[in-house]
């Protein structure tokens, strides 16, 4: 939606642009920013990047780590769940990074585990498909030596400062994490002090049941996403069901449904401003990530071709999807109208409406699904967050269901209200030296 | 030198240090603010990390890169030049890292670039060690790599952002590099469209034949080091040569020589900050450090043990440089004589007066030498770069030597005032697909 008129998402190389949208989220009392990112490209979508560029679908995509520094600075409270994939650089260097960011931040910085990736992503780095069991078997080993450096190397005391005695860290607290595994040997010491978190809150979106496995043994904010809030309360149910499993409370991890809200003063205005934003909708955008998730090229098909004639789990589901959630049982739906519903939302719901109707869904979605809150998506940048902060969040004040001001603290302790570490029950405690 | 009475480096965790600092080289009208960097640590002295814990001997260290965002927003023209070693990343995600940081930084970042490293980095992310030159076989594949990425994958006009059109980026204009080497395949298209500068500024600091040659076939900033202006002066010489022996100018790589200047009113204040410097001073530190790049166990002597009974080549040549820069014949140079000489300015000249005396020295020096200008070491941190900022500058300034402000545009414009890409003469210019 980088054409649609007063859209900023083609600023993304400009730091100010950056530093609004988090004083924004500020304003608007947002949890965090959490901020995708993906290394490859789609190319499925005609069988090559062309489609990708063409419609900027997530590509030219920057380091979002980069960007951290700028917003915290511009920031008091704010969180940022920064995304980073496990499979494309060394747990030693990315443990370094992430502390780093959690020092800089004030202990304000979440990492957003992907255990995925795109084949155009380990073709450019010179690695071997992964089959999907063993990449979570890597993902295990990977969060453990990252756990091991952030919980295991430096006590909580081991910095002393002590300037009388020309000692600034006790080499005695300081510990070797002689991690040998089936992927990675890390003997040594973490090369950071023990940061505001030590870990940072770990946010995940695995699917899967064994991404459900990894959200529940690690993650402590969990994205889900699916078309209608009906079809989420289940998947909501088993999350917190296979946290109890991995020996955590039902809570222990807060659970954020995507969600689109387009808004504005009435609800007439909120469907003039969907259906402008249809008009500026890229159907060969939408189609080309969506072309990837599946693994299906739709560029072979016509715009008009009803779904029910293509061979595809992927797309029969969709198009059983598009059926529930609009109720419309007649219709045929064609490679058009997935384009224009992923255009807009995705593949999560679209509350239009004036703030009180979107206000009265949020919390009705709330009641039903037992989700902790929501993962906001945008599709314009950054007016989808203007309209909500206007519109819906002083009414969601108002009724007291929505934060008026932070709680103090890291991001861990504003999620969750006790402290700043992982929790004894976080399969991350038991790598703890100092507890 | 935390310990100091008003020394910040211990506050390297927190932002507004960073900040600050940036505006006060800003202020300065420095051309940019070199961040050094490590991965792994010194365990030479004493066989083990412990001394470098107690003295913090840089270590714990944090990321650099996630430093320069926060510091870009604080200032308008000040360069960042990040260090970064060749041995911890793949080239695919360090371009990108790099790409981005131009991109925010408006075209001021540099990239200082290692090619050795620690054995305690390779241990600890499951390497081997790797011979000699085998490393600049590497680093020249690696940077061959960031070339053909930075340089030859995006035509400078493609990103279009047509909106009428819907197209963001001209796929036509959009080129893989199909990069096969000994050390790694990269088919792909580079993540990120052009930044300001393409390529950053490459900063190099080689100091063996191999390195040299590394330097002047890639570097456009070089570092040199020596004890005094008389041993740097054919350091620069043979540089300048090798630049021309690679096809390029005697002066297409700005020369930096690293130095200490410590200033004050007058130069009896400067002497007796001097000498409250050496009270601070940490042996033990400087013995961390220097045993660590020599190879040699200094713990294993006494302070008071004369360095000519020791058998070191790097110990002898210390000691002979010793010697040559008080002019002292008959002294037995000891253990504790180097830690103190490298506590305070390491291997570089320590130029210690008033702000006149040292601006004269500073002169001197260009002439001698024929240096662009000075890699200005600190003592205490900000407090050496605030004495030079107010001392040494104005009076430079007032001879017309120094710039009063800075020249528009990229850090390689503000370097060589011959535009923001790569000169044709430099190697990188070959793999460029706008010419």
């Amino acid at each position: 939606m980088w054409r649609y008129p007063g859209d900023r998402s083609a600023d993304y190389t400009k730091l100010d642009h950056w530093i609004e949208l988090a004083r924004l989220f500020e304003r608007g009392r947002f949890d965090a920013m959490f901020i995708a990112d993906l290394v490859g490209y789609f190319d499925v979508y005609g069988g090559n990047v062309d489609s990708a560029l063409r419609t900027a679908s997530q590509l030219p995509i920057n380091d979002p780590t980069t960007l951290v520094s700028a917003m915290a600075a511009a920031t008091h409270d704010l969180g940022f769940g920064v995304t980073a994939g496990v499979f494309y650089e060394h747990p030693y260097t990315f443990a370094r990074r992430m502390s780093s960011l959690d020092h800089i931040t004030n202990g304000r910085v979440g990492w957003n585990v992907v255990t995925g990736y795109l084949p155009s992503a380990l073709r450019n780095m010179g690695q071997q498909d992964i089959p999907h069991d063993k990449r979570y078997d890597y993902a295990d080993e990977y969060i453990e030596v990252l756990y091991k450096l952030w919980e295991g190397s430096w006590e909580d005391d081991a910095v002393v400062r002590d300037k009388a005695h020309d000692v600034y860290a006790d080499p005695a607290k300081v510990h070797p994490i002689n991690h040998h595994g089936e992927f990675f040997d890390v003997p040594g010491i973490h090369l950071c002090e023990p940061s505001p978190q030590r870990t940072p809150v770990i946010f995940q979106a695995g699917g899967s049941p064994r991404g459900i496995r990894f959200a529940a043994e690690n993650a402590e904010a969990i994205f889900v996403t699916g078309p209608t809030p009906e079809l989420v309360a289940p998947t909501v149910r088993q999350i917190r069901d296979s946290l109890e499993a991995a020996g955590r409370g039902r809570y222990d991890a807060r659970i954020f449904m995507m969600l689109t809200a387009i808004t504005a003063n009435t609800e007439q205005e909120a469907w003039d401003k969907y259906h402008d934003y249809e008009r500026y909708a890229s159907t060969e955008g939408a189609l080309t990530l969506y072309s990837g998730w599946i693994g299906t090229d739709l560029s072979k098909y016509d715009l008009d071709q009803p779904l029910d004639d293509i061979e595809s789990n992927a797309i029969q589901s969709t198009a059983a999807n598009m059926q529930k959630v609009t109720g419309d049982d007649g219709r045929r739906w064609t490679v058009r109208d997935i384009a224009i519903r992923r255009a807009i939302g995705g593949n999560s719901p679209v509350v239009v409406g004036s703030g009180e109707q979107v206000a009265d869904e949020l919390q009705r979605i709330v009641e039903l699904t037992d989700v902790d809150g929501f993962n906001l998506a945008y599709v314009t940048n950054p007016g989808t967050f203007e309209d909500i902060i206007d519109y819906v969040v002083p009414i969601l004040q108002e009724r007291g269901v929505y934060q008026t001001e932070y709680a103090p603290g890291t991001l861990r302790n504003k999620l969750f209200g006790a402290g700043d570490h992982l929790k004894p029950t976080h399969p991350g405690y038991r790598y703890k030296v100092s507890k």
